[in-house]
């Protein structure tokens, strides 16, 4: 067979001359943009020419702090086709992990969005790599920045060469794209995506069993491009001729439900959190659903409620799924089998609340104490997964070596897997809370706690939240001497300087002691059933 | 990324983990058999550890002379995945062509269905490197045979070890399959097909936009197991855990209709003759067909007639494709786009006779005589193919530097493409004939011909069948002194031990002169009108 290698350039040229009439519907601060896929593609190649002519050559990194739009697309394909890497920058990480992830990263230009600027500004002066801010902006000339040297996306667009071309000695295994993924502890971990993860990846984005996309779709991914390359929505689209909803900054659930009813669209991808808004919204309202074949639900499991609420209530097919930064990051998927279509509602809405079946490609493991686990919906164990579309290591990292062991990635997620191989997510081995879709590191919270001069011991757990399915609350005992002096008011002017607001705990329960295992570990779940009951009895 | 190989063992250990009760239905000389892929996984783990047994070693071939059953679908696992190649014989080829391409491969173990004994017995005494056969049979006993040694395959896997490992260190660009294609002229051209490139045919098949072969489906390959690897629908099948209804050999349409029918079969492949002859039934009989998602249909071009009955009087979408044995086979397929839905019945009948639009993964460029052609479905020129389930050679052949040249895979075929992308097969720049799917060479009926005293010069050419699609009429001009004394029947007589029945001409016609080209070429276009004139005129 030949040796064509599996990059994304082809993605891109398929769209161009196969589906050039199709529509890419982008929501900016300035309001609705439609571009046809022909004009996607030579604005991409435009882009690739701005950056080379910046200085950007092959394996370099190119950082996007930008929403989900078109301008963000066209990055997502200039980048890696003209053989630099596409680092999606989170930009709901704390101002010093962004300056810590762009420098360890290396980014040489960054891309952002206009409202993004006043965060990257406080970044600015640590980054050591950066040579140029490119400002996505819908104004005809660049807003006041402090930034500098400072470009305007499209004038450098409107002076670049149409008729560029990709270089075509991409390595299969070349770096395509980077995200950097919250650690329990300390700094976000890198994970570096290849061209040829990305190409299979999309591939399995595509295949009926699994989400099946499809020309046909008219694909909304909320979830954010900053995040897993919107579970990889983006490239799948671009590559089938799929057309594409980008709902810009600063959404409401009324305005995904207009999108969703005025485009049409047939699929969307997003968190728990999101699709409790949109539920709300459409239990209030009076919107056209009509057009949507399905939910693609991942990030953190969803609640039966929700799953049965879309299903019953709104007949819309709810699509629950498995992955995570690591995995590109589709791994399962809730799709039924054939002859579990005949269970009755009950016993599929169990299943749908499972995260789903092992796509093709992939291979996983879930490790029990006693080895591998019975497939019997009972025994847990920690998910353990190995295939082509899976990281292989955390970039210049030396934590990498706590999670890629003997080939296999340890996700620290503890599983169990029934008899038709359903997986579901029961617990983390890592204490991880997880607040609309984000990671916020408990330990993190914890060592900045104990650091105060009053706090003995502190302990933070996730308490299940309506909204963001897991919210922060911290246990703190306090030394003998603060013990009925300091307040929790003091604690939480202590850590707002030091972390995203959304990070800030809801709140702070002073305990006499934190449980702990034998060998002196925090015991997190008695302390978290301790913490319910609390916040049950507050109401 | 990790560096997980692309390999075939996945595929089947998947349909035993995920789908153990999915069936295989197998139609063999004695009946309708039912396997679960918990059963067709442990046979295929017992035959591998039996050729291991036999001393199959790495890189070997292991030849196949079967139709499509379960056996044959064990074998086309079993010798990938122990790291040898599954060569799979045509068994429509001549003895001489059967005898070469099985020496040409270096088979070493044959595993050969009873009824197909008497052909393999005729080829044995030519054989070079054959060790063993192996005998597919249903019976207790093994049949009577000349073949030595012999070895019964159900004793074979009573014996073996159910436990049986496959090798773990299979590389993905590996050889796992081999096919031969008939040739222009001389001996068939040897295919060889990668772990690689079957698993990214296998995705591809899956794809919403392409096959969307689902575990939903109960799939029909009519098309042979011994031909491009029945489309590669046996190995998407087996990963995605769809069911698969196998028909065994002579089957006829009512055979056909009653298994699409008792089987609730949801998508069936094969050639036009094939589509042709259920047609036929369904017009005649009463079956009820409301299973059926898709008839595939690839191999030669199927008339529009066709399209519109199945379609419009049986409700049966209707996909044309394609490819050929040295892509994998699948190259494009008639999906429509979504706009394309609203076209009239008539616009999208047009493009469904058109062959479609090129699956994701592949390129594909036409080159005409200026360059490549202009995308207004009326330029032709010749389709050159490139990707990663495209062959590069032709096993140990020198006519590799024909087909393949910078990159490309030059077809011989002549199309067309519309501004939508959609490929139209319009000619063959070689003068092969295709005979119910099968090549026929008129290079070779006519060196034959012109081998014969009284012959000055033959040309062969094709002629529309309803049938079988093409059927070879030979023109021949007789030296001047055997005109009106020669007859048909002597050169019928002369051409019959000669070649396959099916090979020897429909008719001979008499004529006085073969137009040519102005280098003296055979111009065929010209003859093949003259020749539909003649054979209308007789009726």
């Amino acid at each position: 067979m030949m040796q064509t290698p599996l990059t994304m350039t082809q993605m891109i040229e398929r769209a161009e001359k196969y589906f050039p009439k199709k529509q890419v519907v982008s929501r900016t601060a300035s309001g609705i943009h439609r571009f046809t896929y022909k004009q996607i593609a030579e604005r991409t190649r435009r882009l690739a020419d701005s950056l080379t002519k910046l200085g950007v050559t092959k394996g370099e990194r190119v950082g996007t702090l930008a929403w989900n739009h078109h301008r963000h697309l066209e990055a997502y394909f200039a980048i890696p086709c003209m053989g630099a890497v596409l680092h999606t920058v989170n930009i709901r990480l704390t101002p010093q992990h962004i300056s810590y992830i762009i420098n360890h990263a290396e980014d040489k230009v960054l891309l952002v969005d206009p409202d993004i600027l006043p965060l990257l500004e406080r970044c600015a002066p640590e980054l050591k790599t950066v040579k140029a801010y490119i400002i996505m902006t819908d104004e005809k000339e660049l807003p006041e920045t402090t930034l500098s040297p400072v470009y305007h996306y499209e004038k450098l667009l409107a002076e670049a060469n149409p008729e560029y071309r990709y270089p075509e000695d991409i390595d299969e295994n070349a770096p395509a794209g980077m995200c950097y993924t919250s650690a329990t502890t300390g700094n976000p971990k890198g994970v570096v995506y290849s061209h040829r993860g990305i190409v299979l990846h999309s591939m399995a984005l595509g295949l009926a069993d699994s989400a099946a996309l499809s020309e046909k779709d008219i694909a909304l991914p909320v979830v954010p491009m900053f995040h897993a390359n919107a579970w990889g929505m983006p490239f799948s689209a671009v590559w089938f001729g799929t057309s594409l909803v980008l709902p810009g900054p600063y959404f409401t659930p009324k305005l995904l439900a207009e999108l969703i009813e005025q485009e049409r669209v047939t699929v969307t991808a997003g968190v728990p959190t999101i699709w409790l808004g949109l539920l709300k919204e459409l239990d209030e309202g009076s919107y056209d659903m009509s057009s949507l074949r399905g939910v693609l639900c991942g990030g953190s499991a969803a609640p039966k409620g929700i799953i049965k609420a879309f299903e019953q209530r709104h007949k819309i097919p709810f699509m629950h799924a498995y992955g995570m930064t690591e995995t590109s990051p589709l791994v399962v998927i809730s799709t039924l089998k054939s002859y579990q279509e005949e269970l009755d509602a009950e016993e599929r809405l169990e299943l749908r609340a499972k995260q789903g079946v092992l796509v093709p490609g992939l291979e996983i493991k879930i490790v029990g104490k006693d080895g591998e686990v019975a497939w019997d919906g009972a025994e847990m164990g920690e998910l353990c997964i190995r295939g082509p579309w899976i990281a292989s290591e955390y970039y210049k990292d030396e934590r990498t070596e706590e999670a890629f062991r003997d080939g296999w990635l340890h996700t620290g997620d503890v599983v169990t897997i029934d008899e038709e191989g359903f997986v579901k997510i029961v617990d983390r081995t890592k204490d991880l809370i997880k607040s609309g879709g984000e990671w916020i590191s408990s330990v993190d919270l914890e060592n900045a706690l104990m650091a105060h001069e009053a706090v003995f011991e502190a302990a933070v757990v996730a308490v299940p939240h309506e909204q963001w399915q897991e919210r922060p609350v911290a246990c703190v005992v306090l030394k003998e001497a603060n013990k009925g002096k300091t307040t929790k008011e003091e604690l939480f002017d202590f850590l707002k300087p030091q972390f995203a607001k959304w990070w800030i705990p809801d709140d702070i329960l002073f305990i006499e002691e934190i449980p702990k295992t034998s060998v002196g570990k925090f015991l997190k779940m008695a302390l978290r059933d301790q913490v319910q009951q609390e916040v049950l009895r507050k109401g």
